[in-house]
C-alpha cells in the first residue's frame, strides 16, 4: 500500500529534538508542529469551518465515539462522511474512542475481544472492537484515524499498566490487519503508545507498534493526572525511540508551555480541548497568563484580551465588552473567546515554527522558561 | 439643526404605497425598505459583526432599556459609544425602552414625570423620564433615537388607549425638546404614533408627531396579540398620513409575509426578533413555509434548508448535520441558523426592493399571497 500520508520534515532543530515538517494528506497540508482544534461532537464548539480556516486552523481532530452515539455512524457514512457532513473539507483526524469509552461511558467492560458499555446518553448496550473501531473510521472517511486502545486510571500498578499495555498492542496489530484489509486509499492509521508512567513498558509499547507499522504514531495516556515533569520526562523516552521519519502526536496535551516543552521533545502533533473549553468559561489566554473575564476588574477595561495579540477579537473588542457579554450569557461571549484561545494557540505554533526554522528556537525555550 | 439623517426615495410603486430608498446616517447608508436585526444587548445573538456583514446587514437595533441595566449606559458612554462597545461600524437605531419598561421590569409606576421601575435582574429602583432616555441614547450615540412611549396591554379600551397615547405624545415633544437641546451632530429622533386600534386616536397621534416634528415616524404598539387584519388595517390608515419625504418604521413586526403586506402599504423600516429567536428554537424559514429542524425525518435527510436559498449556510450544511447539532445542543446550531433565517429575511428585502425597482412589486404581492 502506499501510504496517503507523506510526511516531510523541513528542518531540525540543533539544540533540541524540535522539527518543522509537512503533512500531506488528501484534504491539504498540515504545517507542522500542529495543534489540532478538537471538534468532538462534528463542530469545533461554537466555530463555522469559515471561522475556523480564517484562524488558520490545519487539521482538526473529531471522536469516533462520539459519533457513533449520535447521530450514528451510518447516517454520518450515508451522507457522505465526515468532511461533508460538519462541512469541513480540510483534514481531519478521529480519535478511535478508546479514552471516551474510559472516560465518558457506564458499566465498562474490557475482554480480549474488545470493550462493552453504556452509551453516556441513553445507556443503551453498545460494543466495540478493534476491528469494528477501524470500520467506524472508515465509514467517517477522516484523513488520519487511531487504533483503539485500552486506557486504565492513574495511578496504575506496574501489573495493571503492563496487562493493559499489552492488551492495546495486540488491538493494535488487530486494528492494523483490518485496517489493511480494507485497503483505504485516502486514510492513514497511526499506532498509540501506552505504558502509564512505566519506562519499560513504553520501550515495549514502542517496539510493538514499529513492529506491526503505522503511518504515524501517538504517545497516549498522558495529561491525565500526572505531575507534568513526569509528563515531560515520559515524552523524553518515548519520542526519540518513534521513527524519526514518521509524525509524532501527543494525544490530549497542553498548555501553551505544554506545546513548546513537548516540541524540544521531538512532537510534531498536538490536541487539547483546553483553549476552546476554557473559551466558554472565559478563561482566556494572555502572553502574561490568563484573565478570568468575569472579574469585575475589567467592567470598564478598553483594552483588547491581549496587546500583542493580533486576533480579529482583540483587534476590535475591549475586555470591557468580553465581560458583558460573559455575564449576559450571550452566545456570542462563546464565539469570541473561542477565536481569541484558538487564536492563541495557533500562533503559538507559527511562532514554534517560526523559531525552528529560523534556527532561534532555543530562544523561545528559554523565553517561555519551558522545561 | 441640519439633519444628519438623510432620506431620499428612489422609486415608488404605481400600485402600492411600496418606495425604495435610501437612509444616508453617519455610519453609512441604508437601503430601504429594510430590516433590521435586532441586538438587544450589544449584540445580535450567536452573530459576530463581520458574519452580520457578509450577510448584507445594513441597520441593527440595539436595545436602551437593557444596555441601561446592563452594563450600564455610563459604562458604554465611557467605552466610546455603542459603536465601538459592540465593535459594529454600521448604523445602529436604538430602541427608548418605553415597550421593555412594560414587558419586562415589574411594580411598573407610571405618571406624567416618567416610569419608575425596578430592574428584571436585580429588582434595582430606576425611573426612565422622556429627558432621561433621549440622555441615554445621546450617551449610547446610536444614529437613530427614539423617543419614550407609554405603552399599554391589548386589548384596552378607548379612554385607557386615549389617555396613554397622550401621554406619550406629550412626552414625545419633551424627548424633542431634550434632543434639540442637545445639539447632537451625528443622531436623529424618530417619534412613535400610538393610539392603539382606534384610527381616530391613531390620527391625533400622527397629528401631534407632525407639529413636532421629526427625522422620522414610527408606528409602535402593534404585533402586540391583535389580529393581523388589525394590524394590517391600522397600517394602512397610519401610514399615508405620515409625511412622505421621511422613513417610516413599523415596530417589532413581523413574518416575512407582514413585511411584504407593510410595505405595500407604505412602511420602509422594520425590526423583528422572530428570524433570530426562532433560529435558536431551530424554526427555520422557507420559500415554502418553515420547518422544524429538531424532527426526526430530518435525521438522514441530504438536503439544505431551503434549495433556492443562497446563503452560506445552505450552500453547505444538510438539514441532517443541522438536527445534529440542534439535538446535540451545539453552539453551531444557534450560529448557523440564525445566519439562515437573517439570510431569508435580509433576502426578502432585496427581492422586495428589487420587485420595485423592476417596477413588478404587484407580483411580488400576488405571489406571496401577500394581503
Amino acid at each position: 500500500m502506499t501510504s496517503p500520508l507523506r510526511f516531510e520534515i523541513l528542518k531540525r532543530d540543533a539544540g533540541s529534538g524540535a522539527r518543522v515538517g509537512r503533512l500531506y494528506t488528501a484534504h491539504g497540508i498540515v504545517e507542522t508542529p500542529a495543534f489540532m482544534p478538537v471538534g468532538t461532537l462534528g463542530t469545533v464548539k461554537a466555530m463555522t469551518p469559515w471561522e475556523l480556516t480564517s484562524l488558520g486552523a490545519g487539521m482538526i481532530l473529531a471522536n469516533a465515539y462520539h459519533l457513533f452515539i449520535r447521530p450514528g455512524v451510518e447516517v454520518v457514512g450515508r451522507l457522505g462522511g465526515l468532511h461533508q457532513f460538519m462541512g469541513w473539507s480540510g483534514p481531519i483526524l478521529t480519535d478511535s474512542g478508546g479514552y471516551q469509552v474510559y472516560s465518558l461511558s457506564r458499566l465498562r467492560k474490557v475482554d480480549e475481544d474488545g470493550v462493552e458499555f453504556r452509551s453516556h446518553l441513553d445507556g443503551r448496550r453498545l460494543f466495540l472492537s478493534p476491528e469494528g473501531a477501524i470500520d467506524i473510521q472508515h465509514d467517517l472517511a477522516s484523513d488520519v484515524a487511531m487504533v483503539l486502545d485500552d486506557c486504565i486510571g492513574n495511578p496504575s500498578s506496574f501489573d495493571a499498566a503492563r496487562a493493559s499495555m499489552i492488551r492495546s498492542m495486540n488491538w493494535a496489530q488487530r486494528c492494523r490487519n483490518r485496517f489493511l484489509a480494507l485497503h483505504p486509499s485516502r486514510q492513514a492509521l497511526f499506532g498509540i503508545v501506552q505504558g502509564a508512567v512505566y519506562p519499560e513498558l513504553r520501550m515495549e509499547s514502542v517496539q510493538r507498534l514499529k513492529e506491526i507499522g503505522f503511518e504515524g504514531y501517538a504517545i497516549g495516556g498522558l495529561g491525565v493526572g500526572e505531575p507534568v515533569t513526569q509528563m515531560y520526562e515520559t515524552v523524553s523516552q518515548v519520542a526519540p525511540e518513534l521513527p524519526s521519519s514518521k509524525p509524532r502526536y501527543l494525544m490530549g496535551v497542553g498548555t501553551p508551555a505544554d506545546l513548546i516543552a513537548c516540541v524540544a521533545r521531538g512532537v510534531d502533533m498536538f490536541d487539547c480541548v483546553m483553549p476552546t473549553r476554557h473559551a466558554r468559561n472565559g478563561w482566556l489566554f494572555t502572553a502574561e497568563g490568563h484573565i478570568v473575564i468575569r472579574h469585575s476588574r475589567y467592567k470598564e477595561d478598553p483594552g483588547p484580551i491581549d496587546a500583542n495579540c493580533s486576533c480579529p477579537v482583540c483587534a476590535r473588542f475591549s475586555r470591557a465588552y468580553l465581560r458583558h457579554l460573559f455575564i449576559s450569557r450571550e452566545i456570542l461571549s462563546g464565539i469570541l473567546n473561542t477565536i481569541h484561545n484558538l487564536s492563541f494557540y495557533l500562533d503559538t505554533m507559527r511562532k514554534i515554527r517560526h523559531f525552528i526554522e529560523s534556527e532561534r528556537f532555543s530562544e523561545l525555550l528559554t523565553a517561555e522558561g519551558a522545561q
